[in-house]
């Protein structure tokens, strides 16, 4: 039989750290902890696998494992001396919930169980406390109402503020015994009416009913998104922690609080953290009363800690990673309530993994496997520009809980922030504070600001973990969500209007504040010193040490030289894709595009390319200059023809109103020469308007995407290519003369047939013999494909027998898989993610079952016709840490990105190789 | 070593009729002729293998095999007592050129080879008949000038007319012998000047230089155009056949002529054919003389004819198939110089087919494996409508060659019918004669008209074997080609004008006359009584024995049950693709269906779709009855929602047009209330259309076939699939209740990912069980999917899980495992065929290599998953022959054609799987 409740007390547990999977984090923690011989207060956990069998078995929980639940609960009792429902020394335990993974507030918890009409007495006894036992005992039926009852909380909030107002006081804690005692009746006659029973005296049924609703609380609506966002399966589970109840709500002498042993905004190695004096556990993370900073509990509770010192660095050692810990002090005595490695910033995650390797903690690739590619993107992240930044005061500053630069417009409710975000809008949400229901609209935020709630209050946790800018516990701002403003010294900031937050120094500015590039971008782009740039240090250390152990190759997609140049120094070691269509947009050159596609005849089409040639070859000059020494790989035109002419509703527009001034001249005309000459020319004009309107309507598609593109225009008219393959090997020829080692590869697009190439590859040839005798010099170059039509992947042998190298094409190769059109995609895109048909977005990470297998079927057939075929992936998944994952297990040689993703394809190329390991 | 020169003589030859492949079809049946005894002139073959030789051997043949020429020539001068250039008793040969399948006239022919200033003499000692020599010496030269010397024929042909003038004489036969010998002179000299030396003298010069120019001819423009056409691979060759000359051109007791062994046009078993007196072989087939008709020969030489039919009869049991023979009579004796299985109509192959089985001849596989399905086609094609033919008077009465009825206007040149074809007019071709130069005009014109040729004729020939109607030697008219006229009985018809000829009857309309369906299509709808339709009764039997040996089914393609009539007539069984969009344009319908498009709420869009579903139960109801018994697979809605919109630009006009008329009515409004209202109203209507407009803009897409359609709009408007699931089964439940068998597929299409088919299905299984509740009775049902998205088929077996059967829709799966727009393929397509880059238009073939492919997978996949599940093809493809048989190779259930191919289906998937037997 399986096992599903775990004991943990008195240093020994039934589980430890390993069985993550099976006690959640928080299980698992705590059993580490008291293996670890730190105090944790004694108790069980019930699996995640019961969970499963509770979804499975609807939604209850069979009588065996009751029974393993009640032997565990007698088991406490046994340990602690106390007894669930002892009316004279009664056992008080905390209901948890607990993921494998960690997710934050979104599961509930109810504390203080086991308290009714009678324990309330002995707990009042037993502590000596009243006060203490009656209050707690009307937080745990506000508690247990709402989490378990699911009754509305705002009822019995309601009748606190009317206590409060009977006895004329303004906070809880001044609230009379009597005055307590009356608010429980009130609370237990809301739960008659409105769960229509008496609220349960019986204390193991309320034990029952809470392990159901934490069990009830994995499939609620907030849970379900958040796992969305995170890509967490459903099918994990939750486990349940049953647990002693310890107070920080004692008096001065007890408190609580959490902690991180560095600090997980800047990676800081110094214990972090906050607590309360005389709170319980939710006070603080909810972010409701502003905490101290943990180095104050050196001067309230000095023994206490330094014991908390000596944990925090015990948990590291033992963890081999920043923790991030919960205690609470009962009257002086410290329990360690959970432990967990910690979330952090991007820039906080690489300098604790390039740190812990220099402090021998961890190894290369250990570090390299705790950053994630997104922490990588966030310290690439703009931050603002310190000039523009100087002509601003900012009006408030709160704490920097999570770096980073974000302007937009305010919006006040997590509702408008998805409203807002939906009209394309950026806005930063401000709120008092932040709550799990909030997660939606903080996900599509620029950046959080909070007026109360301190670093480890959840817009803090929370904004970190997303990489969102936050200032958190901004007194000076006040919120008022009803009102949709808040109110600054003096100044009303209304919904819509623009503010900037800087995450990094808690900073709050009424502006729209310009952005500039993170430090790394400015080091990268020579606008910064090496020298001083500390992240770009531990960048360029965690980066060395990435390319040490990938092995996939990582080339830029870059069409001008100053892309090279950055791509160069990000790391790239060539050129994956070169589109030569944008260099025909510049100013100059597309009326010679234009005239050579309104050409009738072949000489005319060749008398216009003869005019552009020499402008492609000054491109590919820089092009293949600045990256010398690599790999470029140069795309023939692929764009269909119509992209390059005007829209057809500008032609006719101007025709109308070219027409209208002829009209407007014709009386004049008959009387002036020199207006009849006007006319004449008018007239040419509109002649010639026509035939580019005539051709334009030629060169309509229905289809566009699967219509005369790609190679099908080199094929149609040769001289395209035969152009552009000079202008490639003039400019490859000439820098060889200069003594450069250059790498060429030509590409075609929109291969389907093996003849495509075939065919492409003849004029290809024949231009590069030509060019290597004029300039008497040998080029390095190799012809080959983008593979992005399904046919050139099912018959990649037959193309590999032309081809010298692939390129998966995957954005179109997407978009012919799924019969998907990129453009047309929003429009039901969003019901597929939310339907969960298909899990992400395949144009943002690779589609490995459907797009993957016809890349694995093209990369097998593909080496067997050519063993030495080099592949790579040009497709916006090269940039992508999933897809390049994917890229490394059906064995490509490399990815190619945008220059400003080389560095998270170094990284995510190593963790795929290491992953494997 | 390969043996590459066969003889053939006396009685006995290397070769037989089945190394057709190494010796030509003429080589083949030479050698098969002289072995059965039967009289042929000796000589000996070249193989086809040396013709890739010389390919690719830079055109030369090696000396070894040049040895075994001289070798054999010499054993042919051994047995005829004759000798190359010997001037006493001069050996005299034909080199003929002949390929494995037959390409009449695209290849070069020398007669009289071995004639030169001395072997002239002999000859006419040899003959006693100076006359007959020097005309063939003239005619040598004529012919090798043209064919091997490669001078321009006009040149002889202006010297030919001048001797002529000289002499006073106006045919050839009567210039005199000084004439002949003073045009030697002059062709001699022509040579000189053109070739720039003297004409040949040496005869194994000559023997040698027609045997290159042979291999040559194989790849001359039209030999490759006509291999082009017809499927032909360049690879396989041409032999030379060397024979001993025989002469029909002897005198008045001699002559030549070709024959079939049955009558090639309507298939009757009679001796057909044609000859002329004193003439040789190729004034036959070139159509110059028009000859008489085969039995004429029995008046002329009555034992010479007894013989033929005796040999004719022999030919036809030995070659076990219809027979096309060639002759010659010299001084009354019979020289058999050919034969081959003749090519015949459409009409005629499939009653021959017939016929032979019931002759015993052959066995029903045989038959099948006779009537290719394009023969078929041919027998469905259109007649003249008789009651409107009866108002015409026919100008002109020709020969009727090949049967059929075809419209069109008259061109008169190849090149012109190629010009108007291709501005997609409908033409016919008028010639005084056709020649092989002719091919590619022949190929794009509805019908053949020539003014001279026999039934044997060029334009015969290639006219049955094209399957286009034919009148040829129709005397009447007078075609003139530069003037671009034909006059007949005084009246005058221009390029342009409308003519109409009947290929079965041999009239000539000057008029546009309206076709009406075949006969076969006449008794199938039902408009002819079977009784006294000889061609339905022949069709019945061979489709007959088809269904004996067919694996696959075959279902149509059908919406409306007049279409499922037809289909069932036709021998489908069943539907497998009923496409419910076609239902949605009627104009009550249409209506509705805007209506819940421009639905803003799910209640609107619910309404407008319940008024809907009564309308489509009704279609099903009728589609469903009339197929009972059958599976019926419906496919729910496809398109995209715009194509049920009015255009962008109607509306807009539409919008303007409104305007101006609410602009002029102002001031009328402004003084009279009825004009207020109408102004009113137009405003209203005016709003109206600019919602409308919007919405169209809203539905607009790029790529409208990678768009918002397919289950695509099921998923993201439940409502549309609940509507049509729900009116299947009404319609069916109705049919159950009512007693019928019913059979229905719900066909779920784009499918790429398997939650797709998860998500529809759901909804399809509900509507199900709510009316078979309603109804009381259990409906056979399936759910299944169109296999049209490569991603579909490349996870097979994830959507085989929920899938009950697969369609492949081949008509998207080839626009997508392309990246091929059907609508916009047009511009690039012919250039892809010219140049050979795609062998065939993949839209109308299936692609084996690519989407073939996929569906090999799809299927594999597929059945892995679901071991029972049905697979079948919709895509155009399923009524194509080639496709069908690839589509009984990988193994599907049944192909879905459109009604009136049916049964091709039927035939094509018999010969596949008699092919693979």
């Amino acid at each position: 039989m399986s096992k599903y409740v775990y004991f943990f007390a008195e240093g020994k547990a039934d589980g430890n750290k390993g069985l993550k999977n099976t006690l959640g984090g928080k299980g698992a923690g705590l059993a580490e902890m008291t293996n670890a011989g730190l105090p944790v207060p004694p108790g069980f956990t019930i699996s995640t696998e019961v969970c499963r069998i509770y979804g499975e078995n609807n939604n209850k929980i069979p009588e065996d494992i009751w029974k393993n639940i009640w032997e565990s609960l007698e088991r406490l009792e046994k340990v602690t001396g106390k007894r669930l429902g002892d009316r004279e020394n009664p056992l008080l335990v905390s209901v948890r919930s607990g993921a494998a993974i960690s997710m934050p507030g979104m599961m509930d918890t109810i504390l203080n169980l086991g308290l009714n009409d009678k324990t309330v007495e002995g707990l009042a006894k037993a502590s000596n406390n009243s006060r203490f036992a009656y209050d707690s005992y009307r937080r745990f039926i506000q508690m247990f109402s709402d989490v378990v009852l699911q009754i509305e909380r705002k009822l019995f909030e309601s009748e606190l503020v009317k206590i409060r107002e009977k006895e004329g006081v303004k906070t809880d804690p001044e609230i009379s015994i009597h005055g307590l005692k009356e608010l429980i009746d009130k609370y237990k006659k809301t739960v008659k009416k409105e769960w229509g029973e008496d609220f349960p005296q019986d204390t193991r049924m309320q034990l029952k009913m809470a392990v159901l609703a934490v069990f009830r609380s994995w499939n609620n609506k907030r849970a379900i998104e958040y796992r969305r966002i995170y890509n967490i399966p459903d099918s994990l589970g939750t486990a349940v922690n049953i647990q002693t109840m310890v107070f920080g709500n004692f008096g001065e002498d007890s408190g609580t609080g959490v902690g991180f042993t560095r600090n997980p905004a800047t990676g800081e190695k110094e214990i972090f953290g906050e607590f309360l004096i005389n709170a319980q556990g939710e006070d603080v993370v909810a972010g409701i009363r502003t905490p101290l900073h943990i180095n104050e509990l050196n001067n309230v509770l000095p023994k206490v800690y330094k014991q908390l010192i000596g944990i925090a660095k015990k948990l590291e050692l033992n963890y081999r990673d920043m923790q991030d810990f919960e205690f609470t002090v009962e009257k002086g005595k410290l329990y360690m309530l959970q432990t967990r490695t910690g979330k952090r910033t991007g820039m906080a995650a690489l300098k604790m993994a390039v740190d812990m390797v220099d402090e021998g903690l961890i190894k290369e690739e250990e570090a390299i496997m705790r950053v994630e590619p997104s922490a990588l993107e966030q310290v690439l992240h703009p931050m603002f520009d310190p000039e523009k930044r100087a002509k601003h005061e900012p009006v408030a500053k709160g704490l920097n809980a999570s770096p980073g630069a974000a302007t937009g417009k305010a919006v006040f409710t997590p509702e408008e922030a998805v409203e807002w975000a939906k009209r394309g809008e950026k806005i930063i949400l401000v709120r008092p504070e932040t709550s799990p229901d909030d997660i939606a609209g903080m996900s599509v935020s620029q950046g959080i600001l909070t007026s109360t709630g301190g670093m480890t209050s959840h817009a803090a946790v929370v904004g970190r973990q997303m990489g969102k800018p936050a200032v958190v516990g901004c007194g000076d701002i006040h919120a008022d969500e009803e009102g949709k403003k808040f109110e600054v010294k003096g100044k009303i900031v209304k919904e819509g209007d623009w503010i900037s937050i800087d995450g990094t120094t808690g900073e709050v500015y009424i502006a729209e504040l310009p952005t500039v590039p993170s430090e790394i971008i400015q080091v990268v782009t020579g606008k910064m010193k090496k020298e001083g740039a500390k992240l770009y240090h531990y960048f360029e250390r965690l980066l060395g040490w990435a390319d040490k152990y990938r092995k996939l190759g990582v080339r830029a997609n870059a069409d001008t030289p100053k892309d090279a140049k950055i791509a160069r120094t990000f790391g790239a070691e060539g050129i994956g894709l070169a589109r030569t269509e944008h260099m025909f947009f510049a100013e100059e050159r597309l009326p010679l595009m234009q005239k050579m596609i309104l050409a009738e005849k072949e000489e005319e089409r060749r008398e216009a390319l003869s005019k552009l040639l020499p402008m492609q070859r000054e491109d590919f000059y820089g092009l293949l200059k600045e990256m010398r020494g690599y790999e470029v790989t140069i795309r023939l035109l692929d764009p269909p023809l119509h992209e390059f002419l005007p829209k057809r509703e500008e032609v006719t527009q101007e025709i109308s109103k070219k027409k209208r001034i002829l009209e407007s001249m014709e009386f004049e005309a008959e009387h002036s020469e020199e207006a009849e000459k006007v006319v004449q020319e008018l007239e040419a004009e509109i002649e010639k308007l026509k035939k580019l309107l005539l051709r334009i309507e030629e060169l309509h598609e229905f289809n566009p995407m699967l219509g005369h593109r790609g190679c099908r225009l080199g094929i149609t008219y040769n001289e395209i290519t035969e152009m552009q393959a000079r202008a490639i090997f003039e400019a490859a020829g000439r820098l060889t003369k200069e003594g450069e080692k250059i790498f060429t590869e030509v590409m075609v697009p929109l291969v389907g047939h093996v003849k495509e190439i075939e065919d492409q590859k003849r004029i290809i040839d024949k231009a590069a013999k030509e060019v290597m005798k004029e300039y008497g010099v040998k080029i390095h170059y190799r012809v080959g494909t983008m593979i992005e039509v399904p046919r050139a992947a099912l018959t990649a042998d037959k193309i590999a027998s032309v081809a010298e190298f692939f390129s998966f094409g995957t954005n179109d190769l997407t978009q012919m898989t799924f019969a998907l059109s990129r453009d047309d995609a929003a429009k039901f895109l969003k019901i597929y993610l939310e339907k969960g048909i298909w899990p992400r977005d395949p144009f943002q990470s690779l589609d490995r079952e459907g797009v993957g297998e016809l890349m694995r079927i093209g990369v097998e057939k593909g080496r067997k016709a050519r063993a030495n075929l080099t592949i790579g992936i040009c497709g916006e998944h090269g940039g992508d840490p999933d897809s390049i994952e994917f890229c490394h297990e059906v064995g490509l040689d490399y990815v190619s990105a945008s220059p400003y993703r080389i560095p998270i394809a170094r990284l995510a190329a190593a963790r795929a190789a290491l992953a494997r390991k």
